[in-house]
């Protein structure tokens, strides 16, 4: 293994769009900025992103814009993952060359009920494509929405063939016996992220690696600093924080709640935009969810005008 | 409405691969050509034409050379939806400006639980976006698979808005009292495909425009021979056989089925090949299904050296 694997707390960036809908790649790179300065890796084009709404040529140009802008491709984790087997080769490859830390990949989510083998043979074309030990692929596992599973056999398949590209996982499967087991394997040096901050502390005691979680984009320095004191006191109260600040956000439609705190606390409506089929968030529910914010003392210090 | 909209039997045309997984657009053309000689429309880049296993790119390249090969494009109705909105719309203009005949468009798929309002937002920025009244969208509802619906309800709005471009609806549902409310909701010269030939008679009884079903790729000139001649008094006996045909392949998993028929009554052993997360028959499935299909007397007349 020639580079280091991914630990620490990443945001599914969410990506802001402009009046025709095209991604808005300045608001883009602001946010990462803000991000990387409250200690959080880039997952950008994750599910919050709306990256499955964004085609393979809108994801490399971003790419291409945020490298461009001085943020550096080792922090970013980019969704690379695509029902297409064509996609998903021709973003992971430009996300390799770009220098980028790793991709996170879903496996194809369109047929359902396919086989194991499938998906090993879709991960693997992938693998010997892009051929390049530089590829650093975890693996996302996320049933609610893809309907599609990355199962425990099919990780240990894929590891004993391609041990210096299988870097870790991503379990957004909400089931903690299922982080457990994947903790529980044994695979060396396999980076197991939770995809919720209310898995985090129990995560990091079970040999974890973190978490990729959607609040991230929103409330990045408390998780970070459960991160890095797991091990110390506070840590149940960090914890219980974070909870109370998530609960916030799960009382919404999540992707337009982040836009839209994003939006209340930069004083840029311009971030409120959503592109179909998700939905931006009615009058009457923004105004709910300020008071809910206000209420949880909820605030992102260092965005805009806040 | 300056051009006819679609009637009649359409299959959802199989696509060929070469060793290298590529798309084989000759071993595609031929079929294509086999198909309308058997009296079915093109419905190339369904479900079963593993189309979410392609990019874009290569589906434009594929249309592009069905249209060089001579192929009417007006017997075609690519599926052209999409997971990402820019997809969708850079695949339909493109089935446009060729001539298409119409486009099926599955609804956004990745996102679950979405509202009408997204998805009627999503078709609505692809139709004003490609902004012309040649474009014929046939709606396809597939539950089971997408998991994201049609609902009369986003049809009614859609048809108010678009009546030029909301043509008609592949209903894939298995659910007859959906097929039945299409047909019965009203809507000026809207056409109601039922997604397999097992509803063919049932559906024309009740005023639908005809099929567009997986398995017209191997048996289209009897489902052809049902939809010409559904009121004649041997209709119930054609639907008959029909269903004891479809019965068969329904005993396998359907592509690599349909590819494994194509392959033995043309002879051609490339036809087996499927796209990741598809897999191929193992070689006892694929004596199982040779044997099924003699038992029942089937044949694919015509097509290579069968």
């Amino acid at each position: 293994m020639n580079k280091p694997r991914f630990s620490g707390v990443f945001a599914p960036v969410i990506t802001p769009f402009q009046e025709d809908l095209s991604p808005d790649a300045n608001r883009l790179i602001s946010h990462c900025q803000w991000l990387l300065g409250q200690g959080v890796g880039l997952a950008v084009f994750g599910t919050n992103s709306e990256a499955n709404s964004l085609s393979v040529g809108e994801k490399k140009h971003l790419l291409d814009k945020l490298v461009a802008a001085g943020i550096d491709p080792a922090a970013m984790m980019p969704g690379t993952g695509s029902c297409a087997l064509s996609d998903c080769i021709e973003l992971t490859a430009h996300a390799v060359s770009l220098g980028c830390g790793g991709s996170l990949m879903l496996p194809p989510f369109y047929y359902k009920g396919v086989s194991d083998d499938g998906l090993y043979a879709f991960y693997s074309e992938v693998i010997q494509a892009v051929a390049s030990e530089d590829l650093h692929i975890y693996l996302y596992h996320i049933p609610p929405i893809s309907q599609v599973s990355v199962s425990l056999d099919l990780i240990d398949r894929l590891i004993k063939e391609y041990p210096a590209n299988i870097a870790g996982i991503k379990d957004s499967s909400a089931d903690w016996e299922n982080t457990r087991a994947l903790n529980a394997a044994g695979w060396p040096d396999f980076k197991v992220f939770c995809g919720s901050e209310s898995f985090l502390l129990q995560n990091m005691t079970h040999g974890g690696a973190g978490c990729i979680s959607a609040t991230a984009n929103v409330n990045p320095a408390a998780i970070r600093n459960l991160y890095d004191n797991w091990e110390n006191n506070q840590a149940e109260q960090l914890q219980r924080r974070l909870d109370e600040v998530r609960a916030v956000f799960q009382r919404f439609p999540m992707i337009p709640a982040l836009k839209a705190a994003t939006a209340h606390f930069s004083n840029d409506r311009e971030w409120l935009r959503v592109r179909p089929p998700i939905t931006e968030m009615e009058p009457s529910q923004l105004q709910r969810l300020t008071t809910e914010m206000n209420n949880a003392e909820f605030t992102m210090p260092g965005l805009g005008f806040a």
